[in-house]
């Protein structure tokens, strides 16, 4: 079986996760600025987290596919599991933002976050595995500090967001300011970032 | 007429199919983990459910189609159909869900499972009459044991969720279980199933 | 400019009008399948008819894009016409079905197929055009009888709705058999169709 | 890394930006003509120009990739900010028709277009530079007059929205002007709106 269908579905699921967010965001009961920024400011700028997230997705997602050589069941079924934890994206987003970014909300969208790093990180070993000795795929990758780094980040924040001033707003700063840098990381150009990550993780 | 457009339109009808579904999880009212099992425990469950089964269907129609050569009027209504149905899903998941497992509700769901069943056998023996004597499909599915168990599998939850314990929950509790069983028997490894499939089927 | 992208952006657009439909269909709120028929009866039923339009339209514009060479500028808004009327689809089925198939609402539908029907020979005749004199299309197509017939039977349609009956239900009732008569003469198999019109439009 | 992935992508994307606008029309409580033009009259006609616009982006997006020769992770994320601005169309559209056109959702709706003109250029000069001095796209875009037109417009309008007759109407109605000659201007054949561009910009 070729990777081609596979990626179709895949780029369809995205935008379709990508985009329906946007119909999550309430229109603003007043006509001015001032309600405009009350009703929706939030809503706005938790959907570009996500927006965020799910490009990021989709982006390594494309360039994990093309050094992918054919699909097996096992392939088939882990790419299915990732396309399910992103699609609860809209739904952990909504109940962040409609709850005004209360305690256990952050942690799920934390939880969602990790869980979708979990199921890619085991769609990449499944076709790792499936290219045998020397895979393609696992030089192409390397070390992979980004991919690293990533879980631990997401699991300060749900920490964070669960035990941290648990009466305040402490924990869920620092919980989002993790998933924001997070997303940062990814996003930022390759080189400046490998270059920090290179000091960083040099004993590695 | 060639394989590929159809294929591009039945995946962006599946990839809708399999992502709106999350639009009908409804946000908890409260924010704690308590309130989100409440409301959306089962939801996600039933959510995932539907997702396998769409997948499923996705999958079996993108091999199915890799063996078909070309698409004559009848396979194009065929598939319309078998998309159809499918698009059903989202209705139907969502009644069973928010009717709480109510007794006709997952009859429905069972009716829809049987639905999608057939409109795939009419679809593949359109193809396979298509393709004339030495059908490469029809070699290809073989005896199709997978596909001849889910039928009677989906009839006994239907049975069960109408007919047995219609004042208690045990119906609707194996029916459940059934439809659980038809999906995990097309997720699980091929090679594990098909031997087990084999021993159980060897007289035919 | 090829036309390949411009197809797959049309798949995309029916894919999701053919399917959000199913997002209009109300939960029942009984638990039986009597308040299933009640609530969602009619809404199937509908939902079905406008599933059958649009896929007539993807399979024809499937076909006539099989001999369109390139996509020039009024090609590109032309097809934007036709997807922008079929996207009206569901908005009108919509109101068609809440309004229990009052006369205006059916009207309606009735200038939405209409103006589907006007756009897309809008579109064809922009391909024929700019294929010059001796057009693979406009052989292809030849006398287009099915098409031809189809405008008065929506009028038909559209007339009755408006002026049979204004009290009570027969010109509705004549005004769907009209629409479900023209959706019918696209899904039956060509052959018997065709020998049909050709002999009523031997005279043509 | 090719540029056919991001396209599909992109196309999946503006393909439910365009169409999920339907769903925010509101079904007429009323049976009858009036009240579908009091409920939906304007709404029909602010999704006629949202969609005119995502039209256009979309066949410009299409043109610009043509002469596109791969991706890289500058043009991935300029692409990305652009259709995150784009996705915003269902909101502000929603908001602007909602208010019934009062003035700060008019403004917004003008920063909108105004954000996906600015994101548009980012993308297309992210491109040029990736090409390097004798870049293909620069040439065949040239001076790119009516993408030299279209911010000025959008601000005009935006301009009007906010400070022109704020207790009246003429403010509003100019900026809607603005924005429905922004559109115009794209769609109108080439060659006569280029003539006119020429001449209009000739000491340029």
């Amino acid at each position: 079986m070729k990777t081609s269908r596979l990626e179709a579905f895949s780029d369809g699921v995205l935008a379709i996760i990508i985009t329906i967010m946007v119909l999550e965001l309430d229109t603003p009961e007043g006509h001015d600025f001032e309600s405009l920024w009350r009703t929706t400011g939030h809503g706005l700028l938790t959907y570009l987290l996500s927006f965020v997230y799910v490009g990021i997705y989709w982006s390594n997602h494309h360039h994990m596919f093309q050094l992918a050589d054919r699909v097996t069941g096992g392939v088939l079924w882990a790419n299915l599991s990732l396309l399910f934890v992103l699609s609860l994206f809209p739904f952990t987003t909504s109940w962040m933002e409609e709850s005004d970014f209360a305690h256990t909300p952050v942690v799920v969208y934390g939880l969602n976050l990790m869980g979708a790093a979990v199921a890619y990180f085991v769609l990449q070993q499944t076709i790792i595995r499936g290219q045998g000795v020397d895979s393609r795929l696992r030089r192409a990758i390397g070390r992979d500090l980004k991919g690293r780094i990533s879980p631990p980040l997401y699991l300060t924040g749900i920490l964070c967001a669960q035990f941290v001033d648990p009466h305040g707003r402490a924990g869920v700063v620092i919980a989002l300011a993790c998933y924001v840098a997070g997303a940062l990381m990814w996003v930022v150009p390759d080189r400046r970032i490998d270059r920090a990550v290179r000091e960083l993780g040099s004993p590695d």
